[in-house]
C-alpha cells in the first residue's frame, strides 16, 4: 500500500495536460445540427445582409428631401402609389418619382428612387394623397445593404460554441453546412469491487443490500459532464482485478476512444493499481496534484491517448474534472476560454483553505438586487455529494492564498444546467 | 393594412401568458436520461448516505482515545491488524479492540470498535506495530452514516433543472428512475412569401438569387432556443396565403403540438393576417406589447392551446422569445426562476432607451479582474442579427426607466451556449 507520492502543483498539472491535448479533426455538418458545437473555422459572409436597402419601419417609402418643411399644421402632400396586387414577394421592379410615395412594411425592399421611410404615425392617407406631418432626412428608417453583415466579413470566429443566434446567422447567410471540431469519443470506466450499477441493480437490490453497497455515481456524473462537449462512452464497472483492468483499458482504446476517464474505487491500494496499469500499458505523466479535493488524480498516455485516473470519491472526481479534465476537453475541441461563465461575488463568510494547495470550494451564490454574495457550504468532505447538489457554484482558491476573508471579492463559476 | 393597435405593457403581457401556461404532465424516466430535465417531485432519500460509518482519509482506523498523548518525539504504539486477503469488498465483519488499529483507505467502512482515522502521514509502521505521532479525537476523519444525506431527507427539490451532480446524487441513492415534467411539443411555423429555407435551397440558389431572397433564420433560432427546454417541431415555410396558414395552424395542433410559435414574414399586412387566422380559429388574447424590439408580438389560443405570433425580424423574434416565450416555457415545465443566470455589471457607456416601453438591449459584457462592465452594441436595429452574434448578453430596461446612465449598475442575462 503505497499512498504517498510527490504532489505537483495545480498550475504544473494543468500546463502538462493542456500540452497533451490534441485538437480533434474538423468535420462539416449541417448548420442546423451545429447548436452547441465548436466552430472550427472563421465564417466569412458570402453575401451582404441585408441583401438590399430595406425599410426598418412600417410606413411609406419617400425621397427624404420631399418631406422637408413638413409640420403638424403644415403637412407635405405626396402622391400615393399603389402596390401592384398579385403574386407578392416579387417586388423588386417598383419605383417612385419625385413627390411620390409607396406604402411599405418593415423588411421590404425600398423602391427605386426612394431613400427614406416616414413612419406611419406621422402620416395620413387622403384618397390618392399622403399627408406627412414630420420631415425625415434621407437614409432615415432604412437598413442599407450590408449594414448587418458585409460580404467577406468574419461573422463568427473559430472557437465559438455555437448559440441559437449563431445558427440563425448561418441560416441568414444561406450557409447550409459549417465546419466544427469533431466530438472526441471519451471512454468512462468506473472501477471498484464495492461498486454496484444503479441502472442495473436498483430494482433487484433489497433495502438491506442498498445500505451496504456503494452505487457507481461517478461514471454517470462524468458522462453528463462530458456530454456537453464530447461524446461520452460509459463502460461497465471493472472489478479490482489487475488483468481485467488492463483488458478494459486496452479494449476501450482499441474501441476508437480518443481518451479515457478512469475512476478509482475506494478500496486500499486501488489508486496505485490504476496508475500501475497505465504505466504498464503506456506511461504515467503525473500522479498526485496539490488540489483539494481530488489530490490523487493522475494523468498518463496509452497508445499516445490521454488517460485521466480520477479519484473514487464523487466530489474529488468532480473537482479533478473541473480543474483538469474540462480545460483539457475544451482545448481538444478548440473552445475559447471566454466561454466559461463566472460571477464576481463578495464572501459573506470566511472561506477557509490551506496554503500550498489549490482548493475547489463548493459555494452558495446568493443574488440580491444590488450585489452578489457567496458562502461556503458547511459540510464539504469529498464524499459529501450533497455539497455539490446544495451548492450552485464553486470557487478555486489558489495555492499561494490562505482562504478568502469575509468581505473579499471572489470569482465564482456557476454550474450550468446543461 | 391595419398596423396600429393598442399596446399593452410588458408586465401585463407576461402576467397574461403565464396565466395560460398549463403545466405539462409528469413522466417517469431512467435517472441517467434525466440530465437537463426538470424534476417534477421532491426526491426523498430512501437511504442514509454514507450507508455506514466510513473513513474520510487514508490511514488507520483506531479508537481515538488510544492516540491521546501521542507526539512526534513520544509516539503511541498500537498493534497493527492485517486485513484478510481475499475476495475484497466484503469487509463488514472486521473489528478492532483496544490499542489495535487497521489500515484503511478513504471510503472504506471503519471496523467495529474504531471511531477515528489517523492520517497516514502521522504514522509509521514498524513490523506488527504502528507508531502514531499525533492524537486524533474520536470522530476525526470519519464520515458518519447519513452525514451526506439522511434517510427521508429531500435531496433534490421539484422544479430543479437536473445537473450532472444531481444525476450523480440519484445514482448514489439507487434511484433508478425519476419523475420529470414531460417536454412539451412546440410547433414552430415560419411564414412569409419572401422566405427561403436555407437547409433546402442553399445549394441550388444562384449567387444573384441569394442576394434577393431572405433566408428563414427565425425558425432555426427558435428551434435551438426551444430545444433546451421543450421538444421543438419545426414545420416548413407557410406562404402568405390565408387558407394555407389556417390549414397549417390546424394541422400542427391536431399533430399533438402543445403550443405553437408562428413567425411573421415582413410583407405588408402579414402580421395582422396571422392574428386574424388565430382569431378565426380561436381567440387572440393580446396583439402588440410595449417592448422594443418585438412590439408586434401576439398571443392567442386555438383549441385551448397557446399560440405565440412572433415578429418576422430576427432580433424582434428573439426579444419576444426571451421576454415572453421563455418564461412561458419555464412555467409550463415547472422550472424555478432561479435557474436563470444573471450578472451585475457597470454600464461603461450610457444605454439609451425610451420611457413607456420595455427595451431588450443587446450588450457586450466585459470581465476584468475586479469588475464587470457592460456596453450597448452600436448597431441595434431589429433586423441586425449581428447585434445578437456580436453581443454576449442582454439587458432589459423597464418601461418606467429612461435608459441606463454611465456608471450605473445593471443586471445582464448572459446567453447560454446550450
Amino acid at each position: 500500500m503505497k499512498l504517498f507520492r510527490t504532489l505537483i502543483s495545480f498550475e504544473a498539472a494543468l500546463k502538462t495536460v493542456l500540452s497533451y491535448a490534441k485538437r480533434t479533426e474538423l468535420e462539416e455538418i449541417k448548420f442546423d445540427d451545429a447548436f452547441g458545437r465548436v466552430l472550427a473555422e472563421d465564417v466569412l459572409s458570402p453575401i451582404n445582409s441585408p441583401p438590399f436597402d430595406r425599410a426598418a419601419m412600417d410606413g411609406y417609402a419617400i425621397r427624404g428631401e420631399d418631406s422637408f418643411g413638413a409640420a403638424p399644421r403644415n403637412p407635405v402632400s405626396l402622391q400615393l402609389k399603389k402596390r401592384p396586387i398579385g403574386e407578392g414577394g416579387e417586388e423588386s421592379g417598383l419605383e417612385i418619382g419625385d413627390d411620390e410615395c409607396l406604402p411599405i412594411a418593415t423588411g421590404m425592399p425600398i423602391p427605386q428612387g426612394s431613400n427614406a421611410v416616414v413612419m406611419l404615425e406621422y402620416t395620413k392617407e387622403r384618397g390618392d394623397t399622403l399627408e406627412i406631418f414630420k420631415p425625415v432626412t434621407p437614409g432615415k428608417n432604412v437598413s442599407f445593404t450590408g449594414e448587418d453583415v458585409k460580404k467577406g466579413e468574419a461573422v463568427l470566429r473559430a472557437g465559438k460554441i455555437l448559440r441559437a443566434y449563431d445558427i440563425g446567422m448561418l441560416a441568414s447567410l444561406f450557409m447550409s453546412t459549417v465546419k466544427v471540431y469533431k466530438r472526441a469519443k471519451i471512454g468512462i470506466i468506473p472501477t471498484g469491487d464495492e461498486l454496484m450499477d444503479p441502472a442495473v441493480h436498483a430494482s433487484e437490490l433489497s433495502h438491506e443490500l442498498r445500505q451496504q453497497k456503494i452505487a457507481d455515481s461517478n461514471s454517470y456524473m462524468l458522462t453528463a459532464l462530458t456530454s456537453t462537449i464530447a461524446d461520452p462512452h460509459r463502460m461497465g464497472i471493472v472489478r479490482d482485478n489487475y488483468e481485467e483492468l488492463k483488458a478494459a483499458l486496452r479494449s476501450s482504446l482499441e474501441d476508437d476512444c480518443d481518451g479515457l476517464l478512469v475512476t478509482g474505487g475506494s478500496s486500499v491500494g486501488t489508486r496505485d493499481f490504476l496508475a500501475d496499469a497505465v504505466e504498464e500499458l503506456g506511461e504515467v505523466i503525473f500522479h498526485g496534484v496539490a488540489i483539494r479535493p481530488g489530490e490523487p488524480v493522475g494523468f498518463g498516455l496509452i497508445n499516445n491517448k490521454p488517460v485521466f485516473v480520477l479519484p473514487g470519491y464523487p466530489v474529488a472526481t468532480i473537482s479533478a474534472f473541473e480543474l483538469l479534465v474540462r480545460p483539457f476537453l475544451y482545448a481538444m475541441h478548440g473552445v475559447r476560454a471566454e466561454d466559461r461563465k463566472t460571477v464576481l461575488a463578495t464572501a459573506r463568510k470566511k472561506i477557509p483553505s490551506a496554503a500550498g494547495r489549490t482548493d475547489f470550494v463548493r459555494v452558495k451564490l446568493i443574488r440580491t438586487e444590488s450585489e452578489y454574495y457567496v458562502e461556503p457550504l458547511r459540510v464539504s468532505g469529498s464524499g459529501i455529494l450533497s455539497s455539490m447538489t446544495k451548492s450552485n457554484g464553486f470557487v478555486v482558491i489558489e495555492e499561494n492564498k490562505e482562504g478568502v476573508a469575509e468581505g473579499e471579492q471572489v470569482m465564482v463559476t456557476e454550474y450550468s444546467t446543461l
